[in-house]
Formats: structure tokens, C-alpha cells, sequence
């Protein structure tokens, strides 16, 4: 699979996440169809289904009925829109939960989640696996063969979810075996378990996670966590290729630290690793809109998804219409914000989601029409947008970007600086929070956003020959520096480049453990 | 039974709760006569006994010994007092909850409650009523052959303390599939289930509920629990008709929305389905005194109570005397508040309660004597409101309104509200709480009281009949509104009435579905 | 067993705690020698090890490996420095866990703790005594026997942790059942337990407490609890002492009301009874340090901990040397702070620790020396007070205070007012806070401090004669006061004496029944 663009290339991505499932009977036998004719008069291009609809075509083990999945294609292809297929796993089915309850994650507490939410379960629990599979192939079986269908979607915003199942915890204790070759005392030396007894003298007796006072252990848990998700995202990557054309793309929904918006690197997931299981990166950005709107989320969220497959394109897969959490976009910002995210190298646009559900959680994160389904002027906006870029694509598409700048983010100093604080020195969860890693790294972002300095986002572990692409880096609070990125660093220097870093780096190794030379 | 009112209908109630059994021993043998004769000299009229002290008369299963309740009864009896027998099952003995675990409520985290609190029961746990049954009978056999007894008060604030029993959501099952007629496909088309795939496909995979995500279910399983409390009142009821005389009352403590005094409508009772199950509305209404005295929470609450029994006369059962919560009332307050129920439609007025206790978790929400007794400057302002109703007892007694305002409440507005929240469209309990449904009840009512317009309360569901008695109808944030309430709110407006109204009105139908209809 | 000073009653104690065993590889293998040399050099005499160490040399049932151990011990005897020996048990191995969750203590949510913090353990568990025994034998046998091994420490900060196992509740009623000759009538009197039917008719049927509303019984479980810690202490003491020489102390880390810093009384040990479990009452003290060092903090923990003993000098177990917690010294603080130590009566000086740890909780509660172990401007000062008080060391020790003023503390009023707290009269827990016991102490505590009035500390339950010693008693918020209280004051008054009290004084009787009489 070498392509990562969609199978119409010449053209820019717009469109909406579509769910047919979700349409009130009060809106109406022709509701579809009056919603495609809306979206094509928008400009339109593209509509994004069946994430999340598990329940809904898989009522009962062993059983499919795509009515609704079948519905949407159709009517899709005969107004000319692509579809893009989203597995289902990141909500699962009532019969699932039900007869196996197992999958339902442990939380910090040490409780079993209940039924209700999404993105509460064990991505490692081989009942949601085994399910889980027969509904990914039945779709993508069923779906792939259709001509508008441009691409997958794995899963939805995939996390560990702080899961802290037995399983898990055992899978943990057997990566640990494997990293240490078995040899316990150089795993409790690494990460110092002879304070306060935490010392592990036998396999066997592996304490349970959930209260560790361990920075150094819970880090090496959020490691291994991490690369579950990859792993988890591998594993659908290789079940959707047994279907699908080479002409249809790959893609998931990355999304980053929330507060209320899309702030900075998440920490669930090592998103330069997890690409690997993508052949177009997309990504899910929100950002405050009104008086807020600045840009830099928007160019902060491009900034990393380009930068995950090398610069190449990306797909706004989710963005904000309109909604009651500040979200009203005043006249021309749909617009403005839509440039931006072209600006920043998309390919492409797409909302969450068209219409706004009536019933359930998210009734007031509205789509780009509310319940009533009219034209308003978030909707005539869009339009407009559509009509420009149609009009525009030949010289909006294929945009790419060469920067000089790279910011150098880590995972594992998110990690290692929640537990070990700015402003406290313990756990931000116990000593009132206070400023985390991306307060700095958006520090130094924002400072060059605002100096119109273009950046790209690098990890850690980039090898050196990446790095020395760039005339300056900057290392915001990179607490953890593997003796691997310190020699990087080092080479990136002798080569002439220039290295800018802030309090709080170069300070532990991989292991969190604090070096002992002089500071 | 036909007469809601008192064996002693020429005079007004005044009086207090008492508790021979919190009576330490410290306060000498003849507290009881002591006490007795200070109320006697304050005018007093009526004591209210026996509530939250089954532990003391019910010592374990088919043992009564009924010696303080006979004492209090004997001793008003000596003194010309009447007494209200209240059943006690508002709290269980140690016993029941020992022997019997699962009376106790299982709380929103799905783990059950432990003992020591009062109301934290399962009011619908068989071994709960069926002790539950016994104490009742005991207690009525016991005491409504008493000349003086002249009423009965069935438990205390009930509501359904919030529990999630599997008891309790397995009647909410049988409930909704009488309710859809056991279709799912209705289910799950009115509720929205297909959403984030909580789509139900068997009844018997219908999923703990105490982590939904669904706002229209957890309305649904709030509606049915308000339902269990009625009908937990109407058991009472009929075990109390079987021994009561004509003359005597039942009553019930109604309360409100709690915060940290009587703020606004009660989420978890339809009190005006809840009256169905006594002959007298009895309210307990506590409210700001000193500097923040209003009068707006003692006429909110009057207005209410009143109109559950479409005017009649109501009850004051508790009130505030004196206490640390800011209750201590400057000289004349204590009147003012009592001649402001009197003029709301009280028919009279009693505290909680007569003594301040010397253990346990109340000991500073204090009574109208502190802890020794002494008749301080609150019982002496008591004793001159009672000098005086005594004199106008004629005039002051069955005062009767006839407003020509409404205001329509509805619970399930607030139900809907609180997982719709007014200001971010998410549930309060996770968004950071903000206004609720009372807070635009409020500031509605309380423009009328500031305006000096007296107006009754009227319940959503309220026959067009009822609402035609009204020049005006406010109809604040009335956010669920069923066919039958919209069609009675035409007919108000068509026959000439003025509806006023607020934002967040006339969005969802009674399954909280947004309606299609242009906003 | 009479001599509680140390072996070289001629000189102070001036050192830190050390830890080998937290010591890096990365470190180098001559660390050990290297910071001897550097402890010697700033005038240290002692350390302080083993500590918190029991998973580092017993790693599995029956085997002990002292190697850790014996390096320190070595070490210090080479360079002249004697050594004070802790026992472990503050933190359980990972194999006691494993292999006896019971072990665990049960918290307040009625859960039992998770493995990974330190005093999270039910101290009355019997594998925990059984292996702890085992542990301490082991430990003391070894180490006793060697010259600079001058004492021994107890346990570390022994508290109940709130525990709640079943064990401590059932042993709990035992003790009720003697405490009223197995009289329920007189428990359910004393505690008003006929409230909210929480009386109490058959011993089977005692409920847990973890959800009580009763505020006698809860301060009845709390005082029961204190007395656990007491025995505890005295069961490790009973042990040491049967093979510690008579010239070798035995001491305990007594510490306060957190706050971030050492602030009033320890609700959770009853310090005056406890300290009779050792020879030299030990403290931890942590006090605001730059700008916001009043040195009220440590003249408080000095006069309480003199007082423990009776006026014997006490040693500073655990004080700050530098920390991220704002705990930095300025120039000249750390000598300030030490003079202060001394100036309350202290035979020493000791820092919690050394070297600052590389890995795990504490981090950034930096010890006197950096992870980097360089002579940094905290040390140098430290080494500057050595040197003065080794040339001053005649003057210094064993100096002694004879106080007029006493404040009297009391922990049952500590746990009353937690109950019926000072602000709202309901649970601070629930009430939102407010004021505590030791906030009205130090308001009276540090009006002493700023008119320079120097004062001993003394229980509620201090005898007469000890009160007749002071001219001036002051008794801040004593809400709870026995029968023998009551006498004890009233003949320091009638002695002659001046008892000086503030509100909330003298409420209840030793059951936290308010009293009957005129308040």
C-alpha cells in the first residue's frame, strides 16, 4: 500500500460525519435524501459513517443488517459524495457488555466500569477482540467492494482508556520481564522499588498498579499502555487490508489533551507511533471559536498530524460547526477557520458532524444544521466555503510544507511531569495540578505562532538524520532524555544546529530516574 | 374520608416535634412534665411524635414496646395537647439492616449503602416493607384509639434517595416494556439508543444504568423512581386507613430542593401526584433568616403546598426555630415568619423541633429551647405568637386564596435540565454544575413576589380545566413538553389567558427528544 | 531502662537520615565513603537508617540480608559516627501483600487500600504483627550488639490511617462491652443512639462505622483507635527491649496536623500516652521556610514534644533541609532554624535526609544535598552550625525550660469539633470545612509566641499536681470535658492559678453529650 491519497485526488476533502442511525422518525421518511441535497448544494464531497454504530447493523452475535450503512452509501453515490467507513470498536454493544462483561475496563479506582459511556473498555480483552473482529470484517467486507467509498477509519480516538485490568497489569509484568531479561534486581534498581519496600523480589508477588507511589513504575505502565493502543490499531490496519482496495486510505481520528478544546500532545497515546497504522493521518481538532479563536490550536493540531506521516497531507477528520460551548462561529470564522486548517497542509475538511442528534449526550455539540434541519447561516457558510474551494481546488490541493523549525515533544516527559510537577514536585493529581507539560510546550508554541514561525513536531526518539533537516529546535520540558536522544541532541549541535530548552530537561533517564550529575 | 382537617378545626396548629426517647438522662426525671408545661405556656396546641424512632419501640422483628410513645401521649393528654403519630420508616433499626443487607439503597456508584445515615433505603426492598408493614401497624393499632391523637404522618421527605437497586431497575425494565408495549424498536427510536451504540436489542441485555449516557433513559428511570415514591406513600396510606378514624388526618412532611434551606421544587417527588396519599399537605420549609429573611422561600413554599390539595388549607410540620446555621432570628422574626405561613394558607405552624439534642448528627440545627431547656428569647417570642393566635384563633383559622396566576412546574423539565444543563448543553453533574431548572423557576417567582402578585403553582400535566382558572400562566423553562401539555397551553391562550415563558421551553417532547420543528 | 541520652550524653546529635539502599549504580560505587566523608566534614555525630526498608533486607519470609545494613554501620563507625536504628514496619514488602492482603487497612469507602503507599496498613493485623515481629527481632538482634548503634527508633509517624478493617471495628465492641459492663441501655444513653433509630438492641447486630452519623460513637471508635497506636508502639518497644543495651535510647518520629508544614495537634495519636512506648520523644517538624518562616512552628513541635516527657530534652528526628515546597532556605535560615531547635529544648538536630532520592515519591523533598550529592549552599550552611555547635557543645546540651503558662490540648475535643464543627455545627467533612480545633490552639498558641510568653504543653487528662505547677492555664476550645477535667481546673483555680478559655469550652461530657446545664 503506497498511496495515501484518496481515490480523488484532484480534489480537496469536504464534508461531515453522517449518521442515518441517529434520525428521529419526526424528521421524516425523505430526511436523507433532503440531507444530501443540502450537502451537495454545500459543496460537499465526502460524508464519514457508521463510527460508532456497532449496535446498531451487529444486534446479536453472528448477526448484520446494514439497512442503514447500505442506505447512506447509496444515497451518497447517487449524489456524487465519497464515503469514508469508521469501524465501530470505540462504543461497544449492549450484548456485549452483557454476556461479557470482562471487557468493560478497571478504572483507577480498581472498579470495573459500568455500561453507558464510550472508550470504556479493555482494548486488550479477547472478548471485545473476537467480536470486535467479526464486525470489522463484516463491514469492510461489505463495504469496500462500492465505488464512492474512499477510505477507513480505525476505530475512533483511540486510548488506553486507564484501563487497569489484570490482564493488562499481567501483559505489563511480562514486558517488563522481557525488558529487564528477568533479572529483578536491575528492575527495582531502575526505578528505585527499594524506597518505602515497594523492592519486588519475586514475579509473582507484582503488586497491583492502581495506588503505586512509583513514578518511575507507573511511568514504564503508561509506556507500555501506549504502545497497547498501537498495537490495537496495527491489528485493525491488518484486518481492513484483506478488503480493501489499494486506492482506498487508511486513517484514524487522532486527537489531543482536552480541556474543553484541543490543547497539546496527548498522553495516551505515542501518536508518532500509532501512525504507523494509518496511510493518512487525520485528525480531530476543536478549538475556542468567537472572541477566542487565535488559530493556534488549528495550527498546532496541523503542525503534528502533518509531521506524523512526514509531511505528508492530512485529513481534518472532525472540527467544530457550531455548538453551545462557545462555539457560534461569528460571521466569516467557519470560513477563516477552514482556510486555516488548508493552511496548515489538509487535504481536506470535514465537520461533526452534519446534522445535531435529538436525543442523547452530545444534543448541544451541534452539527452544522441544529435539529430543525435548515439552512441557517452556519450552514450557508459552509456553502460558501464549498463553492470557493470547488472553485480553487487545482491550486489548494497537494499543498506541503518545508520548515526550518522543529518543536521536539515526548510522551514520556508528559508522563514523567505528572507525576513528578512543576510547581509542586509530587503527582499533579495529589498536590492541586498546577502547570503540566504542555502548558510549556505551548509556551514555546504559542511564542512562535505569534512570532509567524512555522514549525514542524518532532518526538524524541526521531533519529538524527531527521533532526539535522532543521536549522533550530526547540526542546520544551524534556524531562526524560534517553541516552539515544541526548547523542541526537548533541549531533544536532555539532552539525550547527541551533538547540533552545527550557527548566526541567535533560533532568531523568528513560526510567525517570533523576541523573546524577551536576544540574 | 372526606375531612382533611384537625379534630380541633376551631383553632390553629402550633407546636413542635418531640422526642421523649433523645431525652438524656442528665435532664432529670421530669423533663418530659417540665417540657410539657412550657409548651402548654406558649400556647402551644399539638406535639408530632414517633418519627425516625423505630429502633426504640421495634427493639427486633415482632417485639414492640411502646413506652415513650405512650409517655409523650399520656403527658399531652394531662396537658391538653394533641399529638401527630409519625410512622418511623424513614430509618431503619440496626437489626433490619443487619439481617437484612439488602434493604440497603445501592448508591450512583453502583456500591450499596452502609448504615448510619437515615433515608438510604430501598423503599421498595420486600424485607423493608414487610418489617416496615408490621412497625406501621403496630404503631397505628397502638395510638389512633387516643382521643388526642389527631393525625398521622406517613414517613419523612421521602424520595427515592437516588438508589439503583437491581430491584428497582429491573421494575424500570418491566416498566418501559409495558410502557412500549414491549417493542424495542419504539424503545430505542424514542430514547435515541443508537447513539455511541447503546442500541438495545434484548430486554434481557438491558444494561445497569448508573453510567449511562443516554438522557432520555435516565429521565425515563427518574420519572419511574418519583412513581415508586407515590406509590410507596399510597402503602403507607392503606395500611394507615385500616386503623385511623374519620377525624384524623395524614399528612406528610413534603420538602424541596435543598440548599442548605428550601430553595425550589423537589426533582426527585411529584409532589403533586405524591398528595394523592394524604388528606392534609404538611411541608417542611426552612429558609434564610436574620439579614438574608425574604419571606420568598415561606411563600414559595406555601404556594406550593397549597396548591397540591387545590387550595386547602396546609401544614406547617417543620420549620426553623433557632440553630447555627444562621438561623438564630433577630427579636421579631420568629413571629414574622410564622404570620407569613399563616398567610401563605397555613393552617398552622410547628418546629422542628421542641428540645435541641445533646448527641448525634443534629445537635446544632437546634430546637426552640437549647440544650438546657431554659426558656430563651426564641421560645419567649414563640410563646407570644401562640398568646396571640390563641386570641385571633377565629379569624386567622381556614383563611383560604384565590390567585388568578400560575406557574407551571415540571420535574421532568428539571430531569431534563440537569443532563441538558442550561450552560453547556452537557450534564451539570460533569460540565461544573451552573443554573438549574429552580434557578429559572425562581428567578420567575420571584419577580412575582417582588411584584407583591400572589400566584398558585400548577403541575405540567394539569387539566386544561385547572389552567382555565388563571388570567396568567408562567411557564418557566419548560424544556419537556408532552402533546397534551402543549395542546392545554393553545387552549389556555386560545380562551384568552396570557402564557409568559422563558428560554429552553417547548424543546423535547416527554421522551426528551428534541423536537423537529424550526426553534 | 532510665537514661534516654544518647551514649555521648556530652555532645549534641546533629546528622540525617541515610539511605544505601536508595542510593543509584549511576552514583558510583565509592558514594558511600564519599558522603560519610562529606556528613563528618559539616560536624555531623549521627545517621539514621533501616527505616522504611523492610522489602530491601527480609525480601521474602525467614530471609534477611543485612548487607545494606551493615555498609551504613561500617561506614559510620569508621568515620566516628553513631547510628540510630528504625525499625521498617511503616511500609510492608510487596510479599506480605501478596501473600496477606488482609493486611491492608480498610478505608473510610469501606475498600481496602491497594498496595504501593506507606501507612496504608491495618496495625492490629495479625500476619502483619506475626512477620513485623519477625522483622524487628532480626533487625535489633543484628544491630544492637554494635558501639555506635545509639538507639533505636519505633515504627515511623505510627498513626491508626483511618482504618476500618472488620478486625479493628469487632475489637472496637469488645472494648464497648467493657467500657459499659455489656450494658447496651447505658451505650445507647451515653451516645443517644435512640436518634435516627441508630440504637443499638443486640451486640451481633453493631453496625460498621464507616457511615455513622453519630458523633459519640465515631469519637468513641476514634479515641479506641488512638489507644491501637499507643499499644502498637508499646508492643515494638516490649521487643526492642529485650535486646538493646541500656545506654541505647529508644525514640519515636512523633509528627503533627499536616498542612504542608507541621501545624497543631495530631488528631490521630494520643502523643502524651504514646510517648510512654519510648525513652526520647523524637519529632518531625516541617515549618514554612523564606519568607514565610515565623519559627512558630517549631517552638510549637519543640514545647509539645519537651512536654511529652515531662521537660527532658527531645530530639529533632526529621526537619527540613531544602525541598521544592518552598523550602529553599535563604542565606542564614538553616542556622536559624537550627538555633530555634535547640533554643526549645532539643538535644539535636536532624534532617530528613541526606541525599536526595532519585527516583519515587519524593523527589523534590529534597534532603541536604542534591541528586548531583555536590556541596551546594544548604549543605555548607548546615556545616557552618556543626562546626559552631562542636566548638559550643558544653553550653548547648541538655539544657532545660521551666514554664509558668501551659496550654491544655486535647485530642477528644480535636475529634469532637471534626463532628460539630466550630462554623456550621454539622461534620466539617460535609459542612465544607471551616475552622478546627488547631486553629483556634494556634490562635491562642501564637498570641503566646508574639508577646514572647513561653509555654509547656499539657493534656486534658494531665493530673492536678502537674497543673499546679504554672501560674497560667490556657484551655482554647477543650469542648470536651470529663468529669475529672472539670475538677482538675477547678482546683488550679481554686489554687491560685489563672485559666484563661475561649468559646466552645466545657460543651460535653467525655461521650460528647452536651451537658443539660445553663451554658
Amino acid at each position: 500500500m503506497t498511496s495515501p491519497m484518496t481515490s480523488s485526488a484532484n480534489r480537496l476533502l469536504f464534508g461531515a460525519a453522517y449518521y442515518d442511525e441517529y434520525t428521529p422518525a419526526s424528521a421524516g421518511e425523505d430526511r436523507l435524501e433532503r440531507d444530501m441535497k443540502m450537502m451537495v448544494e454545500a459543496g460537499f464531497t465526502t460524508i464519514r459513517i457508521a463510527e460508532f454504530t456497532w449496535g446498531t447493523w451487529n444486534p446479536a452475535p453472528s448477526v448484520f443488517d446494514f439497512t442503514h450503512v447500505d442506505r447512506a452509501i447509496d444515497a451518497a453515490a447517487a449524489h456524487g459524495l465519497d464515503v469514508i467507513i469508521g469501524t465501530p470498536t470505540a462504543a461497544v454493544p449492549t450484548w456485549l457488555a452483557a454476556r461479557h462483561p470482562e471487557v468493560m475496563g478497571v478504572n483507577a479506582h480498581g472498579t470495573a466500569n459500568k455500561y453507558g459511556p464510550r472508550q470504556n473498555m479493555d482494548i486488550t480483552a479477547p472478548a471485545y477482540r473476537y467480536y470486535g473482529e467479526q464486525a470489522i470484517r463484516a463491514l469492510v467486507a461489505h463495504t469496500a467492494p462500492r465505488d464512492n467509498v474512499v477510505g477507513f477509519q480505525l476505530d475512533n480516538e483511540t486510548k488506553y482508556y486507564d484501563a487497569y485490568n489484570a490482564d493488562i497489569q499481567r501483559a505489563f509484568v511480562d514486558w517488563l520481564k522481557e525488558r529487564f531479561n528477568g533479572d529483578l534486581d536491575a528492575l527495582n534498581a531502575a526505578y528505585g522499588l527499594n524506597y518505602w519496600a515497594n523492592r519486588i523480589n519475586a514475579w509473582e508477588e507484582f503488586p497491583d498498579l492502581t495506588q503505586t507511589i512509583n513514578g518511575s513504575l507507573a511511568a514504564a505502565f503508561d509506556f507500555f499502555r501506549r504502545s497497547l493502543v498501537t498495537d490495537f490499531l496495527l491489528w485493525q490496519r491488518a484486518i481492513v487490508d484483506e478488503y480493501r482496495r489499494e486506492d482506498q486510505f487508511v486513517t484514524q481520528t487522532f486527537d489531543y489533551e482536552w480541556r474543553g478544546y484541543s490543547f497539546g500532545i496527548q498522553p495516551a497515546v505515542d501518536h508518532f507511533k500509532a501512525a504507523e497504522a494509518v496511510t493518512l493521518a487525520g485528525v480531530d481538532i476543536y478549538h475556542p471559536t468567537e472572541d477566542q479563536l487565535t488559530g493556534k490550536e488549528i495550527a498546532f493540531g496541523g503542525d503534528i498530524n502533518r509531521s506524523l506521516k512526514d509531511g505528508a497531507p492530512y485529513l481534518v477528520l472532525e472540527t467544530e460547526a457550531q455548538g453551545q460551548m462557545g462555539w457560534l462561529p461569528y460571521p466569516g470564522q467557519l470560513r477563516l477557520q477552514a482556510y486555516s486548517h488548508l493552511a496548515s497542509g489538509a487535504m481536506g475538511v470535514m465537520y461533526w458532524h452534519w446534522g445535531s442528534i435529538h436525543n442523547s449526550f452530545e444534543t448541544y455539540w451541534k452539527g452544522l444544521v441544529s435539529q430543525d434541519y435548515s439552512a441557517n447561516p452556519t450552514y450557508l457558510e459552509a456553502a460558501r466555503f464549498g463553492a470557493e474551494i470547488k472553485e480553487h481546488a487545482a491550486s489548494l490541493a497537494g499543498l506541503a510544507k518545508r520548515n526550518k523549525i522543529a518543536v521536539m515533544v515526548s510522551n514520556e516527559a508528559y508522563t514523567a511531569l505528572e507525576w513528578f510537577s512543576i510547581d509542586s514536585g509530587f503527582p499533579r493529581q495529589v498536590s492541586g495540578g498546577g502547570a503540566n507539560y504542555n502548558d510549556v510546550f505551548r509556551l514555546v508554541y504559542d511564542a512562535l505562532f505569534e512570532a509567524n514561525l512555522e514549525a514542524d513536531i518532532v518526538p524524541a526518539d526521531a533519529p538524527a538524520e531527521r533532526l539535522a533537516r532543521y536549522d533550530v529546535l526547540l526542546a520544551p520540558a524534556l524531562y526524560v532524555t534517553p541516552e539515544q536522544t541526548i547523542a541526537n541532541l548533541r549531533a544536532f549541535v555539532s552539525g550547527g544546529g541551533h538547540l533552545v530548552t527550557t527548566f526541567r530537561t535533560a533532568v531523568a533517564d528513560e526510567n525517570v530516574q533523576v541523573f546524577t550529575d551536576r544540574q
